[in-house]
């Protein structure tokens, strides 16, 4: 399973009146380190969206740990769970880097769906090289 | 020139670490009064989309008067103040509603474009109902 | 368990480039139904917090099933699933109101903890009638 | 006029249904750039808040001349413009970096208030490195 960690700083606007950064930004961050996934892995979203495929999300999931709040450094450990061809699963854990606390951990599952009609395709017809870029990160070891 | 009052609540996540909304929400929330101004006025904007007309935002601007905070009842005055065929422009007020204090005012300015090109489009030619409903708007006393 | 209705229309800037509300503001729309439902409850957030208690997120999850976009009106179904005095469940349903489909389905967990320490506490303890409220919440019939 | 230059990346959840970065998150990026531009010239936006300050926007505006998207790199040119001890002005140019191509261009004002008591404060006595580090980066050639 291939991991890469994305890092950010958590900004004035993403915090709420609690003076934590808002919940709902942590699954804004998992896609942001999605992003990132495909950047370092080879191919990038803007890629097989121009290809006229698009990656909805089936389901999120997000345990908090630990509170995080402006200007922290994150970092975003993403690892690429499973991928079927049809479906992917990715999970992550976001630490403070300052303390290397556990901020959150969450898991995230998308398809693949052609952008005009909305219909599942299946990754290896469509994006032959997208497919075996994913088979080969997730029998890589990290 | 029409008026209208579009009412909101402030939302926990419109809130950041000084416990008051950040300013960027007010920008949002002209946009939500707009939305209710094309509503009210008997042209949703679902309905220039459709026609395949987009109306993109040439400027902002907002001065910020007094904070307001999660659970504050908002009400946004949207005036349509000016519009010639081809731009338009509102203005704002937006103020506390338990209060009456005024908590900013603004205008925007926007055109209309094909959704498609990105072209300037005239949207008598393109829209007469809309153009007529807005110059209709346009001219009624408040 | 009770259950409230909250109802929304989404906004264009709760919009992606898919043409869809982006994922993360179902996640923002399921605490504005919590807030709703504290509200009818008759225990509003602002009073506990007025009190110098806040109520963490611990967990959220959310399943995906069907897309809403731009203006979309939608009911949020919330739940009160489980309350132990120190923790609370809320289970969320999200349909379109227009046509009865399920857009999304969640679940949220939550403690509550001094705002200035950041410590659990006991509801009963420092909020009896809020306490008292949430149990009757949980044992009334829908 | 100090200036500094502050990159990002547009965000999947910053754009909106006409496929461009909605216009609200022009008015974030500008409070990024700020922050930055605090970070580079030597004293953080945390460490003024750790102090009991805040800064408060008085008014932002901006003009929209081309739109940008997803995964564009994005360049925020900031300049302090005017500082006078109680008040402060900043500007930006927001340019693709990638064409080199004008996104926008805005200003935003700011006071200096005591956090708990919201009342302005003069910088010069209450932050007396912060306001000679804030004069000497008026004053200096770009």
């Amino acid at each position: 399973m291939k991991e890469y960690t994305y890092t950010l700083r958590a900004k004035y606007y993403e915090t709420d009146k609690m003076n934590v950064v808002h919940h709902s930004n942590y699954i804004r961050w998992m896609e942001d380190a999605r992003t990132y996934f495909f950047d370092k892995a080879g191919y990038k979203v803007v890629q097989y969206e121009q290809a006229g495929v698009t990656s909805p999300v089936i389901s999120v999931e997000c345990e908090y740990k630990n509170p995080s709040t402006f200007d922290d450094e994150i970092g975003v450990d993403v690892v690429l769970e499973k991928y079927t061809g049809a479906r992917i699963t990715f999970s992550y854990v976001l630490t403070k880097i300052a303390t290397g606390e556990i901020v959150a951990t969450g898991k995230t599952s998308h398809c693949f769906t052609d952008a005009v009609t909305g219909l599942p395709i299946a990754v290896k017809k469509r994006l032959p090289v997208f497919d075996a870029l994913l088979k080969d990160a997730l029998n890589r070891e990290i």
